[in-house]
């Protein structure tokens, strides 16, 4: 770590993130502003929510909040059926770099996408990833803009992200410079891993981003929106950020929750207890 | 395969299975006669069927059928929070044991369970699951058993299986004789992992059955329920099978498929449509 992770000016620890998935019906303006009061320091962005408020408002809005940029959400999806809708994603994928270097931050996540629709071929589809990501790399390295390859759980293998594990990222991310690509590691996507501590410890170098929220059963429907708050299920949080502090990793923590309660009382009250509970299970 | 995958005395596949989770809504006796109507020569038995049939009574229903049984579901479930109901697991996995055995066949698959009630401690779990089949291999040997471990889906890591992957079921298993524990390769559970065609390779002599359904997008609310038939979903279910027959398994493939709809709906006509399915995605 760069700093202890004692209390930030109204109260956060020095590397907590808020990422904006956790309080969606937030706009930026609302996100930063609640983050200037709580005291926390970095925020990690959507691109729809970017867009809402347009590129340059964004970025004023979360500079003025005084708030650093820890990640934009997201780039990738980069399997399609033919070669025009493998093209109409690498133009999409240069707009996010466009973005994540106007909005002053160094790492744009990579959820990689799925199976083209009617495939089965996921051998095929890691291909198309690894071409995309490398058609990509240059444009990224000359936005300054690290790509974060996010190893997503395999219950998402079919429709968001046929890579599922830190092991498979980094085989995929070391084909490149380490300041070119690098993973996220995702608490909820990989803690099932028995080999996700080997993983992060070769991953040493790469990790941009780690990413906290729970994991709790049952499953909600559609299994998108079934994560928790820290500390209301069975992750071992503590050991894994412990993990990617061993591997070298001191950069922002983020809190990324997909859920739906959540979503309907974000406030003063819900970022409050997500700090504590980052206290009591993270830091 | 010891035999051509050829049709059967009324039309099915020699090496097709009927797991009875597929038709869940029969007894012993529907689903064995709906098998010997259908010319399926396989049936994979689950326990609390079973128990309500009267362990010797099931017995003869599948051999008057004239159905071998390839498997029995399912011993495992054994992390639990203290030394009491490790012991009550262990009874339990025995008596397993001794219903595969009297039903006549070589085959318990093991659902390794999740992490007991309010831990985190997934390491541990797993430790709790080798030492437990550790004590269990001499019984299952003496009783002529071979013990199943079923790797399961990742999404199933909390509450049903700490064990996720070919390769640790693999790394498992490889501590007793081959003829002792073996591995389980269900589709559904092992398509996503992208070292799974490595793991199977490396299960040579080691996998005990196969099984099949498919993969489709969205996932029900706690997700146990949402496998459909053979050839609705994205797994390449012949590939797998070919992998598994180049790994030296040639025995019964078992159609295991929890789905609500089915539930509702079995009859001689779903079995014909299984057949079809069968011939045309996996055979």
């Amino acid at each position: 770590m760069s700093e202890p992770e004692g209390r930030g000016a109204a109260g956060a620890p020095a590397r907590l993130s808020l990422n904006q998935a956790t309080t969606r019906s937030w706009s930026v303006a609302e996100a930063a502003a609640a983050c200037a009061r709580a005291g926390i320091r970095h925020i990690g962005l959507w691109r729809e929510h970017v867009a809402e408020a347009g590129l340059e408002a964004a970025a004023r809005l979360v500079r003025e909040a005084g708030l650093s940029v820890s990640s934009l959400c997201r780039g990738g999806f980069f399997p399609a059926t033919d070669a025009a809708g493998r093209a109409r994603r690498a133009a999409d994928n240069r707009r996010a770099i466009d973005e994540a270097a106007a909005l002053g931050t160094g790492t744009l996540v990579l959820v990689c996408g799925g199976l083209p629709e009617g495939s089965r071929d996921v051998d095929g589809a890691r291909e198309q990833v690894a071409d995309a990501i490398a058609a990509l790399v240059p444009y990224a390295q000359a936005c300054g803009v690290r790509l974060g390859i996010e190893p997503m759980h395999p219950m998402f293998c079919a429709d968001r992200s046929v890579i599922t594990t830190v092991g498979q990222a980094l085989d995929l991310a070391e084909s490149f410079p380490a300041d070119a690509v690098g993973v996220i590691v995702d608490a909820y996507h990989v803690w099932w891993d028995p080999l996700v501590h080997a993983g992060i410890a070769r991953a040493a170098g790469r990790i941009v981003s780690f990413q906290v929220s729970d994991w709790v059963t049952p499953l909600p429907a559609g299994a998108l929106t079934g994560r928790a708050p820290m500390g209301d299920g069975c992750i071992e949080l503590r050991r894994l950020r412990e993990a990617v502090d061993a591997a070298g990793y001191d950069g922002p923590i983020e809190i990324e929750i997909f859920n739906e309660r959540l979503w309907r009382s974000p406030g003063d009250g819900l970022l409050a207890d997500l700090i504590t509970r980052y206290r009591i299970h993270v830091a």
